[in-house]
């Protein structure tokens, strides 16, 4: 994978996993372009991308704006879309603005590239949200389609029209299914990205992780294992117009995932608590994918264990923590 | 099924189905509100009502609008809610507009309900569309979802929407995923609702029919039947929650059907054609719906047979040719 001169956009590039692939690549020598709108709900904040702003050009917008989309697109042969609402609840609350961003905004940009850059190549961060209550662990890509949230059914939406301009207009694009990504930079203000965004700031200022229910089991990737993946994705035709799932290796729950944090953490507590009633009308239970297709097709592997990432993202936090609460 | 004094609110009620199923309801007296945006490209067409104009209430507005939406639904008992953008290709020239209407206004009807009146119940026409180039015949509701275009996309977003409040929101819903349905007061304008509206235009005015491949194998419901399983699906909750496929019994090549329509027209002729390049990116070979979990689950069975079906429409159109072409 050579990326040096390769001109990049990636929406959402301020965010958690956009400004790590934006850092990689301007190590690399590309010419990244960052299209962040900054939604103080959403995942870009400043102190992500301070130490690479000298080496990137920033325009701070919306991927809801078709015009600065239209513009941005020109002239680029790779678009990392990431941009995207994250929040499963919220999307309960305000499904329009879900709507919006997850699905109209996604179709504009891929008519922005139909109509002024159809040889643009794209990767698109979808999520496992879109199978539902798994029938089968761990979930496959044959596994059916079955989002249980305004979120899942949007972020589905925005796939799809992915895959349709790949496979009607001939713009390449491939899609990642992403489980739950952790590591620096990521949203612990809340729980809108993940809850272990939450678990990390309670630990770093002193309060109990709060586990709700325990023994449901999850997987998790660390940012540059996602990273990785995408720009194998970028790389490669050999992925096009495929969604793929971006899974974590072994499964935890979350219990045992809270114990290793206070372990690392060399203390902390954690409360096990019910679910509240709004969130578990949309949870899933256990979930773990597979990546036996993404390994296959793309010959990716992680290679950051999860306590080694755990390890490294409470490291991070602890010298920056007042830039993300 | 007694719909005696129901209130009743059907969205594309002045189009080809929910016409007839207005006229259906009227008959039995319930109390039926129309809700029609007689956009020119859609179904909508003054002819399909007149004949129930007394005993209907009629209002002229678009599903896009919020605020009608929010006061319709308000008493009414059952939604039918078949307003929708039918035209694959004029998804892919003008997906924006397919957006609004299949995907937002869906929305906006079921936040309606769910703020005005959750006791409604709801029953929405979704397509076979969603199910996308089949993998084996015939399709039954355990196939993949994989639109091939952006109206499949998008139905199936719509169609998500109403399981989902159907699920967390306890506002009950039943789609139905239509195939090809004909019958009387159908668009025979252009292809924008099926080419089998076109072909009897054509049969009518004259013109050679024009069979695009001509062995593609389709299934079909008489509207009557169709009708039918929406009334079923409305006076039962055993389909709450569930996306059913209304299938049409045996499935005929597209060239048995042009032969069979010239037969019983006593005159005309058609010849084959290969698939224009527009079309063919989008087209899905063979399909037909398996109707087993219908018939089990509603107690639907069609009761009226190709021939006998293609009779009374094209006995209905050549008597009301001009309001029509």
């Amino acid at each position: 994978m050579n990326f040096t001169n390769a001109n990049i956009l990636i929406t959402g590039g301020a965010g958690f996993i956009g400004s790590a692939l934006a850092r990689r690549l301007a190590k690399q020598g590309a010419h990244v372009t960052i299209a962040d709108s900054f939604v103080p709900e959403y995942g870009g904040n400043m102190a992500n991308i301070e130490d690479i702003l000298p080496a990137v050009h920033l325009s701070i917008t919306d991927v809801r704006d078709q015009h600065s989309m239209n513009h941005l697109v020109q002239g680029k042969d790779f678009l990392f879309n990431l941009a995207g609402q994250t929040s499963h609840l919220d999307s309960m609350t305000a499904p329009f603005t879900d709507l919006e961003i997850n699905v109209r905004a996604q179709l504009s940009i891929l008519e922005a590239c139909r109509q002024f850059n159809p040889r643009i190549k794209i990767v698109f961060a979808g999520t496992r949200q879109v199978y539902g209550k798994p029938d089968y662990l761990p979930v496959d890509e044959k596994h059916p389609l079955r989002p249980v949230d305004v979120n899942g059914i949007n972020k589905l939406a925005g796939e799809w029209y992915h895959l349709l301009y790949n496979n009607v207009h001939g713009i390449r694009a491939t899609v990642l299914r992403l489980t739950n990504t952790y590591g620096p930079s990521m949203r612990i203000k809340d729980a809108r990205q993940t809850f272990v965004g939450v678990w990390i700031r309670n630990l770093l200022t002193g309060q109990p992780l709060e586990v709700w229910g325990g023994e449901q089991l999850r997987d998790f990737t660390y940012v540059d294992d996602c990273v990785e993946a995408m720009l194998l994705a970028a790389a490669s035709d050999a992925a096009n117009g495929m969604a793929l799932n971006l899974g974590g290796g072994d499964a935890v729950s979350l219990r045992q995932l809270a114990t290793l944090l206070t372990e690392l953490h060399g203390g902390g507590s954690y409360t096990i608590r019910e679910f509240p009633a709004e969130r578990k009308k949309i949870d899933i239970g256990d979930y773990y994918s597979s990546d036996t297709l993404l390994r296959s097709t793309l010959g990716w592997a992680p290679t950051v264990s999860l306590r080694e990432g755990m390890q490294r993202t409470l490291d991070y936090f602890s010298s920056h923590l007042e830039r993300y609460i």
